[in-house]
């Protein structure tokens, strides 16, 4: 019989720390259940004392998941456990995930604390985090870069304390395999009462190395993953979980482990964060890229090889690759549209966001053939459907464009409830529109970001478009669908300008501490 | 003193088989220039038996090229070795790779040969490549799932017959790193002669451990690794060369190796393999994804962090990011066009072709504010500039698209060298554009992906489109660039259609064999 491994998913809080992946407590939910439909252990859906979004977001997500375990990170003082502990309340299962740093350049420069007041601080927040919950993680925050007998040290204090869960995460990306297995295996052998705990890893991928350096701790006794849908996360982001899961399902020979996760939930995933987040995944990208299964000559793979195995170690299958085909046509009903809806992880609030949703789907089936599951999370994620604080709302526009003249556009707007109407010229019809635009908002924000992606293929298909905007130190992403790309464009810097007024301040969990 | 670490770079040839990666022969040659550039000391330029157009590529790349070696690819038949032979010969430093296939499912299904046959065949492929160069790869195909004993012996028979390099590659992204390390460390003990050789490993990404293996045979004796730019290549792709050459570099003090690779211009050669395939870079790619330098915050993280070293284990102008700033604007002039050109990689061909792209230049410089390097790179694969196999070009087009109406669009294409208008509706402008140009075109391909990048920040910039197409079993990207999306959508749709147009059939080395 094989261990577990716990995947433990940190899409939404390290994940989100990406530039501009901040996602509303809505989008945080829609995750949260395709994350429990996948059978993930542990969502870790934030930082509680980040903001109160951040807070209710943990909140709505601990409401909705019921049989995944939910967690909120916390740094190692009173508040913010606190915080933590409140917001995982109406969980089923609750975990209170504590860390403070330990290497000694973080503990001088950051912490500005010695070693013995750090280890007494985290013994105190593992008996504040216990006030709420058995369920206690602890973190040595870049462990990688910290000294092994200090290491050993806080992990045998922290397990006096309770926790039950300790993770030591390579928070630079700095360490190779063959070493962080022997720090992880050296740190199983020496800490008293080990054996009581499950170890924990949590790695990034500035060198490449996140999937080899979890997969090389778990051979070496971890039993914990943290990880991120597509690799989500700070920088060149954390551990893919669709690697590090199939990598151990591929490898049962090699691995004393298994996961719970039904990895055909995890190209719906993949396409629903990337969706949400507007992040693309490469095509080159490892199970979940949309090469990830085609060989050169495209679309008969099965026809030019000729044993299927001499080239192939997964199946697209296995991973839900073709699980997500098409649905829904022009005739297809209520009924059904809601019960596809509820299949692929959506969940309509009321029967007035129903109405309006099928009245856009009916529409869209009116421009496109054929209606898949990709359209169906674009047209859900619209604003029209789903509200988020619309204080700048598309009304109308349109556009001219023809060789050798100036790119023309006219826009009306709703903004704080009023329409107003502008004109521009542009270099192009984007620039053109985006111009009209901000004639009426002003916001003075900087495009950091335009990318279009079609959702699904055909000439048909819907645009997806991602503006990224910048003003000042914040940076947000606005996605806007359409079959028609300029309007797409519209709504997606429209998105964006909602989400920039939208002005919370949240607390950065790596900056001041304590 | 540290051994040298050879980075042998397949963007050209592996790489070039992802869907839809072909490229032209100019294409090669500048990606060619820009490796060279960055001091790659091999690039396998193609396989040169596949077609005319693959022998001509790596011609022009060995004719090009002067400070790396040049390698073509060749199955060991007589044929492809002769071919790639000829192919090299301008090369001031040429190589022939050759390979056949050495696991016994691969032996007994693809090639249909006795393992004593495929020996001899090895053999034999060696003695023909040598009549050549004396610098002579080989590869056992599928060496992860092969027999340790039947490796050994074909690799003591090619050594004996002259082989200069051993290359072991993971086909199908099977291994494990400690396994793959263990394997590589066992045929080093145990093939006769192995320190006559230089050990190379080539591994590919399908479960994300691509690099991991790489540098886990480096630790256990390889001294090439094979890789490409971003990771480029078949299914999820091989090695990103970024990735093993900074752990290298990184990690200095774990790694008894040093690569030439100046890296510098790694950032530039990541974006022109992009722009020249068509496959982007998600941004949370390790080293040359947007974000890979950038936390949370997004633009003033020097201001955020206390300390830069707290969080950055490399720095950003390492490995080329901001080296690619601007550069030229409206007022440049004629020389100062040609020398960025030649900074930045770009070799004009003729006085003629300077001309037409200093007026294009002179055009964007109109509509745009500044121009970067990537817009000078767009700017050059532009076919007016670089003209490939022009059946179809792009006289004028017009768009309207508003609100509540059916987007229209007009185009005018010239076709085998006469003029032909043609009008469609669409789901939107670009579905529009796309259905009128098929009005003329009548290619009856299938569009399999569409998508849009802009090629530098602002509302200026110029909006990159790649265009997919497919038609029976061939697969085609195209390109177009220009500050309107809508005649970047069409130009890019165009040029997929020369491609599919210059129907040049192309041999799949791992296809049939002998």
């Amino acid at each position: 019989m094989k261990d577990q491994l716990v995947i433990f998913d940190t899409t939404l809080r390290d994940g989100e720390q990406s530039p501009g992946a901040a996602m509303t407590r809505e989008e945080k939910v829609r995750i949260a259940r395709q994350l429990e439909k996948m059978r993930v252990d542990v969502i870790e859906a934030g930082f509680a004392a980040a903001s109160n979004g951040d807070f209710e977001s943990i909140r709505a997500v601990a409401e909705a998941v019921k049989d995944s375990t939910v967690c909120s990170l916390a740094r190692a003082n009173e508040n913010d456990i606190r915080r933590a502990g409140e917001a995982i309340k109406p969980a089923n299962s609750g975990r209170i995930h504590t860390f403070i740093a330990t290497s000694p350049i973080h503990m001088e420069k950051k912490l500005r604390m010695t070693p013995d007041q750090v280890v007494e601080q985290a013994v105190k927040a593992i008996g504040w985090a216990r006030e709420y919950t058995d369920n206690v993680e602890f973190s040595a925050e870049d462990a990688g870069r910290s000294e092994i007998d200090f290491l050993c040290r806080i992990f045998e204090q922290v397990i006096k304390a309770g926790a039950k869960t300790i993770n030591v995460p390579d928070t630079v990306g700095y360490n190779m395999p063959d070493q962080y297995a022997a720090l992880i295996r050296s740190l199983i052998e020496r800490v008293p009462n080990s054996d009581q705990v499950v170890w924990s890893v949590h790695c990034h991928n500035d060198l490449g190395l996140a999937v080899a350096n979890s997969l090389a701790a778990v051979v070496a006794g971890a039993r914990q993953v943290e990880c991120t849908i597509n690799g989500l996360g700070e920088r060149a982001g954390n551990a893919a979980m669709e690697e590090v899961v199939m990598a151990v399902r591929t490898r049962g020979d090699f691995f004393p482990v298994t996961t719970r996760i039904d990895t055909t939930q995890i190209v719906p995933a993949s396409k629903l964060v990337s969706q949400i987040t507007g992040y693309p995944v490469q095509p080159n990208k490892s199970v979940v890229g949309a090469n990830a299964f085609a060989h050169e000559s495209g679309i008969h793979q099965d026809g030019v090889l000729k044993h299927r195995e001499t080239y192939e170690i997964m199946r697209a299958e296995d991973v839900g690759w073709s699980a997500n085909r098409l649905t829904l046509g022009k005739l297809s009903g209520r009924n059904a549209f809601r019960s596809r809806l509820q299949d692929i992880g959506i969940t309509v609030e009321s029967e007035e966001q129903l109405n309006i949703a099928f009245a856009r789907f009916k529409a869209l089936a009116d421009k496109k053939q054929e209606i898949f599951d990709e359209d169906l999370h674009a047209l859900m994620s619209d604003e029209e459907v789903t509200p988020a604080q619309e204080f700048f709302k598309l009304i109308a526009s349109s556009v001219h464009s023809e060789t050798g003249e100036t790119p023309q556009a006219a826009i009306t707007v709703q903004l704080g409830g009023v329409e107003q109407r502008a004109e521009a010229n542009g270099s192009g019809p984007v620039d053109a529109i985006f111009k009209a635009i901000e004639l009426i908002a002003k916001s003075e924000a900087q495009l950091l970001l335009y990318s279009v992606n079609a959702i699904t293929s055909g000439t048909d298909a819907q645009g997806e478009v991602t503006v990224r905007l910048a003003r000042n130190d914040r940076v947000v992403n606005g996605q806007g669908a359409d079959t028609d790309i300029i309007i797409a464009s519209a709504k997606a810097y429209i998105n964006a300008l909602n989400r920039l007024h939208d002005s919370t301040q949240r607390v950065d969990p790596q900056g001041e501490t304590v």
